[in-house]
């Protein structure tokens, strides 16, 4: 399958998310609780890879599979990782509003290219640079508050705090997808053998994480495994299964692309969300939002375009100390 | 002396020249005719020129000048679409309200971009074509009417007359623009002698309009000559001689660089005038205006670094027929 296809697919499920889970409310109120659904999606990723595991099995050559200790213990670290980023995220809607919050969410994809370039040690040119610095700016451009709506001089005005917890929740976002390609590409293991192990470690956190809410919450709503499917309905379920498969999605995107296009895709799903939103919510179009989607397109065109296609490249010669030369050429230029 | 140094100083000039404007009312009113100031600025314009090519003649060799009248008669042309966009300008604003003027403004920075392709046949890489729309989103996005501001959904409520005209009207400012470029360059001449004849045209025409106002008016201000530095003070007099020397530098620059080159230098001058503004005048920054600064920025850099500065080339390698072959080469890579 060519990445293209998966990271539109990415797209177009991850804009659904949005408009699913606003769907699943009953009578405009969640009947169901919320923290359930991300343990539910590990238990369907898990099970979805462990079948397609046991398919690979049926062929030959058998899958990959390494079983070392030394390798199976850095596979619970992207699962820390997010568990110390829901927790910073916490904090810092403590000192931001959830609009600020938002805005510096777009962060996260100039992080992810820092850390791309610093720790997967990938070369991107000064353009490449650019589009990138550019799909932020077309992101937050898209956010950025209509006349007539209310907080206005919210963003610049949270206490110093916020921000700097803003920058921080933004860098572990980044490192966890950054992490989890280190992990996916560090060997030619199978893909669902990963994936099971990534999802397990997956399941166990945010298990944990129910039954801390659990004693948290004094056990008022009952166990975690009372409130598992109450109030679940059909279009709870989708949301359910949607964020199952985009997360399938993303870690095949990171074995076989990379968090760029990841973070490409799902830039461009939170546009798809806003465009879907005025068609089917009514929303109110703006002006910023229209400038917002032509900058993101136009980032998408400067990241993933050849260079030939963008700049007249000089008639090429090449650089030699003096006058006549023998040169063996190819017909292939690879550019 | 250096195309940029000239383009900078117009940006400068050009975004003071709305500041000065603003500091040139009394008590918060114009007590001056403001259609006498760019008829004096066309004065000033001639005087300078006329004084440079005088200059000129004291040297050897002396300036080239074509006086034929088959050249000649083209110079009152400019002047001639000013005049009709001044009309089509007029038209438009009855239709929509000022700050959708403004945005539609824009256009122009694309408009031209287009005339200069195919009036002056400049070609443009496919990402100078880029960096164009960049900058008219950047100018654009600074624009954006932030939360709390009135007339909210004005943009899209418009006639369709009204965006309209607004094209029409980025075509003639365009035009206008691309002619001079013509016309400066189509020859040799000396660029004092080509302005005294585009300013004596300009004088003319702005005469002509202060003359047309007085009928119109029914003289009831008086005669033009009466009106024309009645109620000036020092700042009035500082926006006139702003005003000529911007075109005066607009015209060099038509010259000697390109009608592309002008267009950044205003839409810079625009974004250095808001952040002025919020210096000066206490306006509130918004994040709108933050963005679009930093997209004109990218613009800037995208349009005028060399290629290979922007996008890692490939090893050069000539594409020939067969095998080995002997090349000719040149230390020195024309990028």
């Amino acid at each position: 399958m060519q990445w293209y296809v998966v990271a539109s697919l990415l797209t177009v499920l991850t804009s659904s998310q949005g408009i699913l889970t606003t769907l699943s409310q009953t009578d405009g109120t969640y009947k169901y609780d919320y923290a359930t659904v991300p343990f539910l999606a590990e238990v369907f990723k898990l099970l979805v890879s462990g079948i397609l595991l046991r398919r690979e099995f049926l062929r030959l050559p058998p899958p990959m599979m390494t079983k070392e200790w030394k390798t199976i213990r850095l596979y619970p670290i992207p699962s820390i990782i997010y568990l110390i980023h829901n927790n910073v995220q916490f904090a810092t809607l403590t000192y931001v509003d959830t609009s600020t919050y938002q805005i510096m969410g777009n962060l996260k994809i100039v992080t992810t290219a820092v850390l791309f370039r610093l720790f997967l040690r990938r070369k991107l040119s000064n353009l490449q640079w650019m589009a990138i610095f550019l799909l932020a700016i077309g992101t937050t451009t898209s956010q950025v508050k209509g006349c007539g709506e209310a907080s206005c001089d919210s963003l610049f005005s949270a206490p110093i705090p916020g921000y700097m917890l803003g920058v921080l929740s933004a860098c572990l976002s980044a490192l966890a997808g950054i992490y989890t390609e280190f992990l996916l590409k560090k060997n030619s293991d199978s893909l669902y053998w990963q994936n099971v192990q990534l999802y397990m470690f997956g399941a166990i956190f945010n298990l944990t994480r129910l039954i801390m809410d659990d004693f948290r919450g004094g056990f008022e709503k009952g166990p975690w495994w009372q409130r598992l499917f109450n109030g679940y309905n059909i279009i709870t379920w989708m949301v359910v299964l949607n964020l199952g498969s985009t997360g399938l999605l993303v870690s095949w995107l990171m074995k076989y692309a990379d968090n760029i296009v990841k973070v490409y895709s799902t830039s461009m799903a939170m546009l798809l969300t806003m465009i879907l939103s005025i068609i089917l919510f009514n929303f109110k179009p703006t002006l910023q939002l229209f400038l917002g989607i032509i900058v993101c397109i136009m980032s998408v065109h400067m990241y993933f375009a050849p260079p030939n296609m963008l700049v007249d490249l000089p008639v090429p010669v090449r650089a030699v100390p003096e006058d006549v030369v023998k040169v063996s050429v190819d017909r292939k230029t690879d550019f």
